[in-house]
């Protein structure tokens, strides 16, 4: 009757989901104050002020035909050249409109970019653990094989296992840093080595591999240091971009792909880029807000509350005696149970009304997924909690 | 490199965006006002002043993360049962949030409902002339095969060549009435015969036969005869509709999947189109115009000029001994070239600065295309040239 796969997606929801639902569920009874839910990642801050204003400017000053309507597929031109510029700023970079497509959101951007670059069913594109669940979706829905490298010990790339999965096949490597769900940049010598191997292998088979680089993290960073601009460090990078964390804009639906001029085949990739755009149904980004993003492209990113979360939790945990990485961008701690074993840790935190996502679904069952974009208030509750399990833990 | 495939889609555009490209780049040369540009379907109304003051309205009233949040996949709850609630009003229905699927717009509406119910390659979906051209992108995209069937003399559906193109591998038949190309509504008895012939075949065939209707001009009528609702005459109806037409917002990408109680293993299709929606990367429907849909539900389109058009441009047409189904809906004429050769129409049309669009990508190529939304000045200088053209003709 309907595609099986299909009906497996749509019944089993991903393991956020389930969390968030139960979360839901137990607000409903005990009220939404008791429940100290950490499993998504909705940015608790609003958008800044120059959002609303900017659309209110819009709607006020304009003719409705002049944001409603459709717009090129790529996105509006002054619209592209904003993005252009800033990053032109920001990387000392020599983009134009034509290095830019706007897409519906960092989800959009990935699956376009998957079915532009994917040839054939032995195509084989590579992520590193931990990974955001819907990468393996994605992949294996756009028609390529979804392989799975684990890292390093502490969480960055491992370039040697990352040689051991390159093959003949192997069409792209995906990157997401700052990383969700464990918060680590990948430092910049980790990522030169990544760099060294993948030009040694796209000589080696004599023809390109991509790098993914998914990065709708890069402006949410609490240190000095920041994610490395892959374009500039590799000619065929990729980037997906989206507003939905840096402006918490995320039910909005508004991102971008970036194709580099030095990629090989730059206006083949391109075109390819357009032409997945329309098989899947995107027709153009939302119009009203391609405009917005033309007015607020330099607008910061609230990222106070976050920063303020991070410090306290991770001080504290460390203090304790948890184990996690630095979560130096995005808003997640990735937290390795005491035992090993994260689903137990979930489920003991469950008891203390705290909910985080076991670290499975994410390709290390060890963790849990903390979000910290959640109000203050929740980040000092959950202390005692965490002081809690780990006594229980101590006891055996 | 990058897909075959995905790359010819993108470098050869649709001969729709052809034109219109032409045609910007002869506005530039010989000014706008000159070029009379019927190639596209973007709607000349702007969106109806309650759009703009809601959008206001949100934005002043509402904190930022009430209308910029993730929604669930499926929808903003309360936008879902309003829908509902306005089709239980107008059709007799009894449909509830659970019947509605919010997606980004009509395309992504079709590729969803395409991609959930597509078991293997085998599959065929059947599309009537004239049609969309990007049904035949969007069928063959999610991995269907595509089967063409030709109208009757009349341009409505003619279910003996139906019955002859449909068998076991028939997953569905997608049907758009009011039609773009033709304006045609296909009349009650026409759809009933369709209804019957379905039945037919799914009892001779064992398993459900999908009927898809296609719907963004439900709205956009002429006359005093409505388009069928076909979810109350065909239980395994699926409705994909948007509001870029009736609300004239084409760019904002808002429309929604309704999935009648009454199909066939019902709870499985909507799961299906869950993670259809999923694995194509359509997170939620963008979440402020979920919000001013709920607000403006009951709007009425406007459909003044588009009326105006229609019947002067009619009348002459009909005059001039033009041949051209009644345009009762939707806002395209689809005009018979008198040499039935559209493609020399448009051709000889150019010559005047007035661009249609030839009917082989509609699968008539007897035909013209010409897109009504417009301003009426340009309808009043297009009846000359179409008189000029016909004495061409006449000459031989």
């Amino acid at each position: 009757m309907v595609s099986k796969k299909m009906l497996d997606l749509g019944k089993i929801r991903s393991g956020i989901r389930d969390i968030y639902e139960y979360g839901n569920k137990l607000s409903e009874k005990i009220g939404a104050e008791n429940v100290l839910d950490f499993s998504l990642g909705n940015p608790s801050t609003p958008a800044p002020r120059e959002v609303g204003n900017t659309i209110k400017h819009i709607v006020s000053e304009l003719s409705p035909k002049e944001y409603n309507s459709y717009t090129s597929a790529p996105g509006d031109r002054d619209t592209r050249l904003a993005v252009a510029r800033n990053l032109n700023t920001r990387f000392s970079t020599d983009y134009d409109e034509n290095n830019i497509f706007l897409t519906c959101g960092a989800a959009a951007s990935l699956n376009i970019i998957f079915k532009a670059v994917i040839e054939c069913e032995n195509d084989e594109i590579i992520v590193n653990t931990p990974f955001f669940p819907d990468y393996k979706v994605f992949i294996e829905g756009q028609g390529a094989k979804f392989v799975l490298v684990k890292c390093s010990e502490d969480l960055t790339l491992d370039t040697d296992e990352l040689e051991k999965n390159i093959n003949f096949n192997t069409k792209a490597v995906l990157v997401n840093s700052p990383n969700n769900p464990s918060g680590v940049i990948y430092p910049k010598e980790n990522i030169d080595a990544l760099v060294d191997l993948l030009n040694r292998k796209q000589k080696e088979y004599g023809h390109p591999i991509f790098l993914i680089s998914d990065e709708p993290y890069r402006e949410v960073v609490f240190v000095e240091e920041s994610p490395e601009f892959l374009p500039n460090l590799y000619d065929n990078t990729l980037v997906a971009y989206s507003w939905s964390k840096s402006l918490s804009l995320p039910g909005e639906r508004i991102g971008y792909i970036l194709v580099p001029t030095n990629a090989t085949d730059y206006t083949d990739i391109y075109a390819a880029i357009s032409g997945a755009a329309r098989v899947l149904g995107y027709v153009c980004a939302p119009s009203l807000f391609q405009r917005v993003i033309k007015d607020c492209i330099d607008v910061k990113p609230n990222i106070e509350v976050y920063q303020r979360n991070r410090n306290l939790l991770y001080t504290a945990l460390i203090e304790m005696g948890y184990t996690l990485p630095n979560p130096k961008g995005a808003f997640y701690m990735f937290i390795k149970s005491p035992n090993n074993d994260g689903k137990d840790f979930c489920e003991r935190a469950k008891k203390y009304n705290m909910l985080l996502v076991p670290g499975e679904g994410f390709g290390m069952k060890e963790y849990a997924r903390l979000s910290f974009c959640v109000d203050t208030e929740k980040i000092e509750k959950s202390i005692s909690i965490f002081k809690e399990l780990m006594s229980e833990y101590d006891l055996g």
